[in-house]
Parts: C-alpha cells; sequence; structure tokens
C-alpha cells in the first residue's frame, strides 16, 4: 500500500538495485529526465530544494539533533564520483558537508582493520557526509585481485551489513550510488584526459588495469548489490554516461532522502518575547 | 617600486589592516564596488575565476606539490563568518574545501594546548581550509574576560606568530579577514534572527553578552590586528555591514592569494604518448 501523504520515493524506487542485480542502460533514464537541457533545469530548482534541506538539517544537528546522512559514491574510474561531487555537493552550503576520499590504503592504515580509516571520516550529527569510494573497496579490488577467499568475502559483507546498521541506529541515513557506466564511455573519458593538459593529473595508468578487468568488477559489483542491498541502507544504481542525468538523479535521491527525514530547525531554548525586549532595550556601545 | 608583470593586488593592499589598526567604516567600500548590483555581477564571474584557481590547487596537490590556503575568519557575532562560508567558499568544488567551525573549547580540548584542536584541522596539501573562528578566540576572548594578564598576552601573540610562521614554512598561505560590523548592523541582524523561526538556532543569549563588551572586543581585535598583522600572515579588514560587499571581498582576497600562488596542474608521472597508444589498442570487454 502506497503511503497517500509521505513524501515521494519515485526516484528511489525507480533506481533502486534490483533483488537480482540485473543493471540499467548506462544511458538511459529509467526515471525523470530524458532531455539534458530538461536535466540541467531541474538540477537548478533541485539545488534550492537540497540546500534548504541541508540547513535544516544543519541547524537540528546545531540544536542537539543527532541525525546526518552519509553519500557512498562507487564506481569504476571516470564513472564521475568527483563530477557528482562537484555538481552535486556543490550546490550546498560547504559548512555542512564532509567529503572524504578513499585511496588504495596506505602502509600505516593497513595495519588497522579496514573500517578504521572509514569510522574516522563518519559525518558528524547535522552533516552530509560524502565518501568518494568508500569501505566497498575493501570488497571489490581484493575480490578481483583474488586476495579474498569466499568465506572472507562473506564475513565482509556480514561486517558491512553490521557496521551500516550500527550507522542508521546512530542516526545516520547511508544513501549507497554506483555509478553505472559503460565500459565504450569509459575509453571516451580517459582519451579526454589524455589530450588536455589540465587534465593529466586524473589519469592514472593503473586506470587501464583496472578497465582489463571490467568483468570481473561487474561481477563484484553485482555481488556487492545482491549482498549488501539493505532496507536501512540500499544501492541505488544510476546510469551514469550522461553526466547531467546523474547529476540531477543523485540530487534527487538526496533530496527525497532529506525530504523523508523532515528536519526540522530546532525550538528555541530561550525565551524568544524576553530577548526581543532585551535587546529594544540594548543601546549602541560608544 | 610596484611589480611590473605579478598578478594585482589591488584589493589586498587596500584592505590589509593599518599598521595603527585604525578601521574602515564598516558600510563603505576602500575598493571595488560600491552598488549591490555591480557586486552581485562581479561575484559570478570571480566564481568562476576562485573555481578554476582551486582546481589547479587540488590537482598540484595530488600531484604531490605541498601548498594549501588557510582562510581565517573572525569577527563579532552576526558578522557573517557562516555566509561567507556558504556564498564564497560555495563557489569551489567541495571535494577541495576543509571547513572547520571553532566554538567555546569543550573541558576534553581546554586539558590540551589551544593551539592542540586548531592543528587537527589544517588544511592538507591542495586544500583551500576554512577556519570559522580560530586561535585567536583564544586571546580574544580571555582577553575580554580578564583572564589573561600581559604577559600572557604577550606570550600568545608570539605563539601565534610563530606558528603562522611554522604553516607558511610548510606551504600554507594564511589569510587572515576580520569581518567589521557596525554595532547598529549587528543589533538588525540578531533581531532578524528572533522575529523568524527558521533563524532561532542562529541566535544565542550569550550574544548579547559580548555585545555590552563591544568596545573591549574592538579594542582587542585593534591589538590582534597590530600584533599579528605579519608580512607572512596578514589581516585584512573587510567591511560586512553590507553582505554583498563581504562576499566580494573576501573572494577577491581569495582569486589574488591563489593568482599569486599560481598553481600549477602537475606534469604527467605517465608517458602521454604511450597511454594513448595503449588506449587505441584497448577493446570494449564482454
Amino acid at each position: 500500500m502506497a503511503k497517500q501523504d509521505g513524501p515521494s520515493s519515485k526516484v528511489r524506487e525507480a533506481l533502486r538495485a534490483a533483488g537480482d542485480a540485473t543493471l540499467p542502460d548506462p544511458g538511459e533514464s529509467p526515471v525523470g529526465p530524458s532531455k539534458k537541457d530538461k536535466g540541467a533545469k531541474k538540477l537548478d530548482t533541485a539545488g534550492e530544494r537540497l540546500e534548504a534541506l541541508q540547513e535544516a538539517l544543519y541547524a537540528e544537528g546545531i540544536g542537539g539533533g543527532g541525525r546526518s546522512v552519509l553519500l557512498v559514491l562507487q564506481g569504476m574510474d571516470t564513472s564521475g564520483k568527483g563530477g557528482t561531487v562537484r555538481h552535486v555537493l556543490g550546490l550546498v552550503n560547504p559548512m555542512g558537508v564532509h567529503y572524504a576520499g578513499f585511496k588504495a590504503p596506505t602502509p600505516a592504515e593497513r595495519r588497522h582493520p579496514y573500517l578504521w580509516r572509514i569510522r574516522k571520516q563518519l559525518p558528524v550529527a547535522g552533516q552530509i557526509g560524502v565518501f568518494d569510494r568508500s569501505h566497498y573497496e575493501d570488497i571489490l579490488v581484493p575480490r578481483v585481485n583474488g586476495l579474498l577467499t569466499a568465506d572472507e568475502r562473506r564475513r565482509r559483507y556480514a561486517e558491512i551489513n553490521a557496521f551500516e546498521k550500527e550507522l542508521a541506529d546512530a542516526g545516520t541515513t547511508v544513501v549507497k550510488v554506483f555509478l553505472h557506466i559503460s565500459p565504450e564511455e569509459q575509453l571516451e573519458r580517459l582519451k579526454a584526459r589524455l589530450v588536455t593538459p589540465a587534465k593529466y593529473w586524473k589519469y592514472n595508468p593503473g586506470d587501464l588495469e583496472a578497465r582489463s578487468h571490467w568483468t570481473a568488477y561487474q561481477k563484484a559489483y553485482a555481488d556487492v548489490l545482491r549482498r549488501t542491498s539493505t532496507d536501512i541502507a540500499p544501492w541505488y544504481v544510476v546510469p551514469a554516461d550522461r553526466k547531467w542525468y546523474r547529476n540531477w538523479a543523485v540530487a534527487e535521491l538526496l533530496i527525497e532522502t532529506l525530504t523523508e527525514l523532515d528536519p526540522k530547525f530546532p525550538e528555541p531554548d530561550f525565551d524568544v518575547e524576553a530577548e526581543l525586549a532585551k535587546l529594544k532595550g540594548v543601546g549602541v556601545p560608544e
């Protein structure tokens, strides 16, 4: 039975990872705009809503509320994790955003359990946290490289599900997004990075090595979607061949999530009338 | 002698704290636009330049460069520290921004030297750090509250100057901004917070207590400007009664600073032609 007056969850429903982890066409629009100019216009108005919701969440946190949002971005190289941060999180007040990018763990990080460095970057109350790659790399990469036994893999799925349950219990709503691109589009984006000197820094020869394992990565992602898409921390698959669609979709996922959270500006912990009266009596210092 | 071909430092020169710490009129434009519509238009184009410079700084950091920028925002309550973060830092990619707000130290923080919590929030290479209040609170507040002897004060000035020298040596350019508002404007802004429920959370009855020490705070700020405005970490005084002017001025201070730093997209650490050739031979995975 559909909720009658609840916030829309149209985009979340349409993009939620299928139980069998079948993936939509990376160039299609399972929901929302199918033309670029309409998508860009919709992102503009989405920006205003997102900023207003984020401000309320932030204010709620300042007022003692314990809730936060964590956006987890995963996807193959060039899938647009950085672009999403720039164009979607760039719509809201940087005061309320905590960004953390996770590269291959350093030797010092490897001496800790893999969730150690993740926990250190969790958003505090009122924040929207953004993980550009995440603890999911600790399943995907070693799996593709043949470094995890099936048992270890299962243990990690269970650990991650327990970790995300713990986050939910603590007030953090986890929104997991798989930016789904086609290998053809990746090839174009890699080329673009090699013909523009101002983009060289985004290119890494290791990207080709990862690309050569494309099918293995898709299989690893499919397993991740199957094993770790839970009701408290579902995965959304965003077709990401078109950047404007990706931006629109991630913005809407955040908006729907925040609308459901319905963050509240805190009640004053002081007497408003009394303070106003005091202000009236206040002079201007010499 | 003026530099012939160097980047402009017109705004930095005009707003740099005077040696005798005399302050400009908080409602005037010592440099730049004096009308709101022109100021807003200029902020738009400033946004593009700032974003481009910030991207280069970020890329430089990824490429192994060690430089970063730290924007320190100080000012009386309602002077617009948060608004500056939202409207100026909101112009750039959140990936490259590290925001830290410093409230009154907690009991746990008080058990450490006052610079301890500050150091933990310093930007890493490639980032623009933003301090919303800072180590300067550790001089201003105890001074006004009569908790620092003249000797202790002098020691803190010296410690802070040494700290900022250390930052400069380590590659961090510190840009210190005093958002200068009038007590009349503060009164209006405090009132606005009390008549709009969505702004209650920004109001704190303690703000009136601080306001009652307005003259003492202005004196404390004047001393801070005199004692800690150094060539490597100068103070800028931004007239902040008009929000659009404040935003424009802080954006320009950052742009001039970054233009002088002239961050460079890193040279590729791989053979571009060889990688392009490899890409040409790469097929599309099944």
